[in-house]
């Protein structure tokens, strides 16, 4: 995930100066006295837990994981956009009778006690947890560090607890997912050391310009900058036309100028800038056409930033601690 | 022309998820119940013209080879921007004599009867075609699958017809083009099947919105958005030094906003939003320098819709079928 | 740097259509009548030098070594933005008693006069030069072409002269470099040749566009333009309170537009178009924040022309002719 | 395959100074007068047919598509041990129904006229052959370039006749091959032109030469040279307990001589040479081991030229001349 | 490893078809009956010590961490000649007075009881065992996925155990080894199931055929096979004069065949075939030369076949069961 | 050059153990006491020409331009085989008139004074040497750093003095040689420090038995080992069969051992060992075969000692020091 991060972090317009895929350790010109260290995903929350690392960039799967029974790891931002995958239950695709959570209880019940089912999985806690409030009984879990979606095929274990992306690596050894069998889904999440947070002001200040940051580079992404030319008897009058048009809300109201034509006599024309989401453009382009709007200018949108990051508040209320600035 | 295609539809708002480069069917998240298919040049216009596929994105200069004789290709837009390259005949460089079509011909019509001019093509149609019509008898035409500017040098044939795009390829094998011999001009079209379009309204409904996309997305490759600071008495003073001036004509009026500075009294300042073309903004920038205008921004745009498609209409004209929306 | 170069040419709006990685004559649509070659550093220095050339981008490591003795070389941007590194002494991680140039004086001024500091270095007038002038003697400079930092380590010298960019290659050589011990920083800088751009109009007019889109392109690198809502009595007000934060002055006064709010009676909310540094971005936010702003849109910026190129006078001065458009 | 016959011929000894990529003739050092041209496959089998090139290396399914009706493609080697793949019928997994050619024409048999199974191949003369001797009727056969196996998930095809090599791509495509559904098991041939080499000497000198050292070559691969201690009465003594055995009987019989030892009483040591296929070497170790064999020395070997290329008569049989040297 | 254990196994004469990197089972087509399967190195342990797995070729280090307190983990050929690396402690270079584990348990013993040594390792029981045993006391072992090296750096760790090969990381990392800080030497090795290889005689003729090839390859990895003529009054002097020299002395005594000259009174030349050490050729060419040899052939071997596989009966030993063929 | 010297000394059976790209000093396990260095060519000559290093592996054209006036450098062997190349003379193409080295004499003293022949070359040595040594005047020496064969296309010069390898490059920018235009040819090369050679006896020895293994080396890559059956009454009959043929003469007589057969009445076979040029591999075979020999096994061979490294008497000599071991 070590790519993905580095290109989100860019776009948040947080640059780290890696020369060399081989060091651990990188600064952020944008943000003085901040280290970042590269490791793997085990060993962010291992070390975030254990205030080692004051923040960390990890996918939840790891944080599930690793986190340990303590409260010591908080989750600053839950859903960084990328990273997507999901922890689930996968079984042979010959079993043409499990195809739910609760078939596979029935199997597992009807074995012999001295057979039991044979799970193999990379997280261990995750998984017993999860066989355990199924009512998945009996199970023998096992270990393995690499590929384990070729473990039913060579006999080594029945079913696998595994993430999950495309679904591609199912397919070619022959597994299945089954109703009910997800424990979560997963996409990369912002961490703290919660210590580590609430007693060094100056954590606290970087988390707060990395929240800000991040939400309103995730915000830009899904908005377009619009400008409309529009014909209208004055600017409240396009104001009302633009109200009445579902896909025109906007953040707020619209901005609204003049436009002068080259035949001085028809000056009724304005411009507006709204902003809208992108994947609603279609929609909000048929409704300017509606009410009179053309020359529609798109523009890409690199931050929005709102009133106040919302996580903000709520990592306050999670560390107990009032709202400051 | 893959990976082209790809980075098009993609700046057009059209991700295709295609995770694995052996996997020939994909989705675009942004259309539904759009399946999009990869196939070699010639069978997307097969597959088109056979109602196999509805709509094809491919260089025309397939579609001109492998349409066929009916009607049912329709060629929906003829210049996405992307995959240039040009139809034409090329002898070799030591034919000092033979600069033309005509010198061809001549050369062609001189030959003992047995040894007519040997051309290899990989477009046996549009070659033979283009022979006849301009006289170059008698000939013998040949057929080859790979890189066949080789074959006057092994002695195989003594011309070619071929694609040609930089033209290193020809000067490396010692071949020159000759004037008259291009057959046509050929770039990246977006097809689609008559019946397919005429019988199915979805069908239509999605082409639309590609065409929307894609024209507002050429539209925005090829413009500029610029606001710029202008000293003026009013806006409308402004507004008439503005439309004095040829390149600052935009599609529109300017829009005009006041501009405040520190200095209170001197209020006469405005900011004037237009749009240009990118290949005209050095112009640009000194026709506004050359009325008062200083602080020039000049902003990216993704996309500039106009009121209605402009190829929409040919298309509906090309069906047969009335405008609706 | 030509990877390096091409990017930023283009990222200034100047494509350079190099179709084969062999290739050293390459043309720019953008701007007819103009070659590029691809040359080695050296190269490009001699040629603009000798008139082989009218223009040159290469780093100033090279300019300062191979521009000669004569002003025909004429430094017409100074500062590109990239190809950052620095020319200085490197001396062995082993000498803990020399950590300046003072310390390196003293140890060669101490050693028997048979047995001189030995220097290598690739930058033979420009080490001469440096030690002279710090008065470190004697020495004896030796010439190499390849990876000089391992000199040292073989025993073929003691110190070295040369280009550093991270410092990587010189920790893993043992080397550390010493207080004093710079000769000059480097990037990439746009050079010409005196003749060409005193006598051939023809040229300045090109070097003229070129420093435009360069100056333009690299302002727009270091700003935003930002459009916010505010909360006002009138436009004047809204002014003043921007007036009032030291981040928000902009290249000139704020844009100021109405905004239109669904409910009515509301109508005091205003939209600034502002352009602030991108190293100030998390300031302004804040000011315009304190100030009652909020649906802050952060937008890309491609070019800032201002007024006139600030080193055209610059150019035009230091080749001795009058401003001329 | 072009990587595979370049390695192929250097390790007959027959190296080709190919230096650039897109280089289509080149030269063998070893055999003077000898142009190598590189071609597609289909471009390789008709020119030889065409007499434009004398002799052609390419996979034999190319041969049986493109050799056409008359006899001018003579096939000289039918076995070079390389490029191995098969054509064969495929249809998709889901038809569990369908697991022989009988199944196939049952099936087609009983669908409607109007419906024929549609069959889409690159291999059209052999598909149509193969389908019309087992009478699968009625078909409808479909022509693509691409990737072919996707036809029948895309739904353009029902079932495929392609080259299979692995079987995976069948398989990701959710294909299976059936019982008595192969056309023919292929490899790289080396083919030539009759008329060439019955009315031109030259030609069947190179032909003799390239045969020799491709015989000798392949013959090499499949043995290794063994040397093997063995004590023994007489040289006599020791031939026959080779003789004996049955892995040991090498291409001729063993050459035997006497082996010294530093006790100079006992020296009824004898080296034995033999000749043995590598895929026996466990067998004949354990069978020199029994009869009193011990240092083993197993050596590679280049070539094996046996008393004449066994095909050399075979060929001047079949192109109707007597044998020459 | 595994480009590595498939280039020794291919060596070895046994080829592996794996065709698809994703693949983790293949066949070796010399030995049927075997399924070969691709694991990380934990599991190649794991699965053999729980008779998943009957043979593995695994790393000593993995085997030492994970092959666990039984003895079910037996290991077949200790010294495959490959994958070279030792398990070793490291401490920062600064620690310039720690440079022996005697040193090192010193600094232990000095640190204060709530400041222990913090050591961090993959080989969590190795590392813990052998600091007992050196009697460094007290230590904090902790564990780590990744790239340890950079931990001191980081200041999570003191010291680390980890594997070294180069010890490029380690300089790179400013970390040293110190005296008797060596864990143990480790290369690749060939580990069987016991109960497999007691129980299943099938497993045993397996092991006995990989055991041949594997040791003959590696015997003759070590040796060349050297024909030269020598001058003597007959094969027994010959043989007196080659028995004389130190480096001759082969693996038994010489072959030696008599040699015909052109001028047929001069017949006293002998060609004598031995086997020398590679790394004694210098050597033994020199001897040869002095006692009358000349024109020295080095053959290149493939195998070199003894009377027994040496750990043939080592392995039956091990695993109480009388030798049988 | 680096690559091929590296696959140069390993098959001459020694190995560098270069772990890492950037590291430029390295060990040969084969002989101790020696480092190797990692230079660019002109690095290499001027270090042995200086002293700094002993022995260096070097491209001729190389130390043509860089060993100077003084006789320090010595060429130990002059042709290792690879890095083929040569120094020529090229002109443009477009010159007809222009196809010796006395044309192009004419061409230049035909010119005007004020403009000499302009010719760049990075052999600023050779060149101008050869140029006077051909009476071609006046010249103007240019230098330059990069790929030269541009400038002529470019106008910076008439005509280069530069390495061509395969001429791809010369056509590619329209350039040719001309007759007499060689300078000379050019391969790897072995060379020394005079000073070293004669003062240093370790020097010496590691220098001859480098030289050793490299005419060993090179001499076994020009032969195969054959051994063939043959026919005949006695080994002195077999002898002078063989002797009767030109192609079998070999090193020194036929080594001949008796083979025998299963038949035991006929016991007159023989096996042959002699040693043939690879490139009379062809006729070698035919004539075994027109004296009745058949069953040739062709082995590879890895080095040909003779008796004496032919090459080590010429170096004594040129160091003037009598021949010792």
């Amino acid at each position: 995930m070590e790519e993905e991060t580095l290109a989100f972090l860019r776009e948040c317009g947080l640059s780290i100066d890696k020369v060399n895929p081989r060091q651990y350790i990188a600064q952020i010109p944008e943000i003085p006295n901040l280290e970042v260290w590269f490791q793997r995903s085990a060993d962010v929350v291992r070390k975030v837990r254990d205030g080692d690392i004051d923040l960390g960039v990890v996918g939840f799967d790891a944080v599930a994981e690793y986190r340990g029974p303590t409260d010591s790891v908080v989750i600053i931002h839950e859903a960084l956009g990328y990273g997507y995958c999901r922890l689930a239950v996968a079984v042979p695709e010959m079993w043409v009778n499990v195809n739910s959570i609760a078939d596979l209880a029935d199997l597992a019940a009807g074995r012999e006690a001295d057979r039991p089912l044979r799970v193999v999985s990379k997280f261990q806690r995750q998984a017993a947890a999860f066989l355990d409030r199924c009512h998945v009984q009996p199970y023998h879990l096992l270990h393995a560090d690499g590929a384990l979606e070729a473990a039913p095929q060579m006999g080594t274990a029945d079913i696998i607890v595994d993430l999950i992306s495309s679904g591609v690596t199912l397919r070619e050894n022959r597994l299945k997912e089954i109703a009910g069998g997800l424990l979560f889904d997963s996409q990369a999440v912002l961490i703290g050391n919660r210590t580590a947070l609430t007693t060094r002001p100056d954590v606290l200040v970087v988390t707060r310009e990395i929240l800000e940051r991040t939400e309103a580079h995730l915000r830009a992404c899904e908005h377009y900058t619009i400008i409309a030319n529009m014909r209208g008897d004055s600017p409240t009058q396009v104001a009302q036309k633009v109200f009445g048009q579902s896909e025109l809300g906007g953040l707020q109201g619209p901005t609204i100028s003049p436009v002068y034509l080259r035949e001085t006599t028809d000056t009724s024309w304005y411009a507006i800038t709204i902003v809208v989401r992108k994947d609603r453009l279609h929609q909000a382009v048929a409704q300017l056409r509606a009410i009179g709007g053309s020359g529609v200018l798109v523009l890409p949108t690199i931050y929005i930033f709102d009133e106040e990051p919302f996580r903000w508040h709520k990592l306050l209320t999670a560390l107990g601690v009032g709202s400051k600035k």
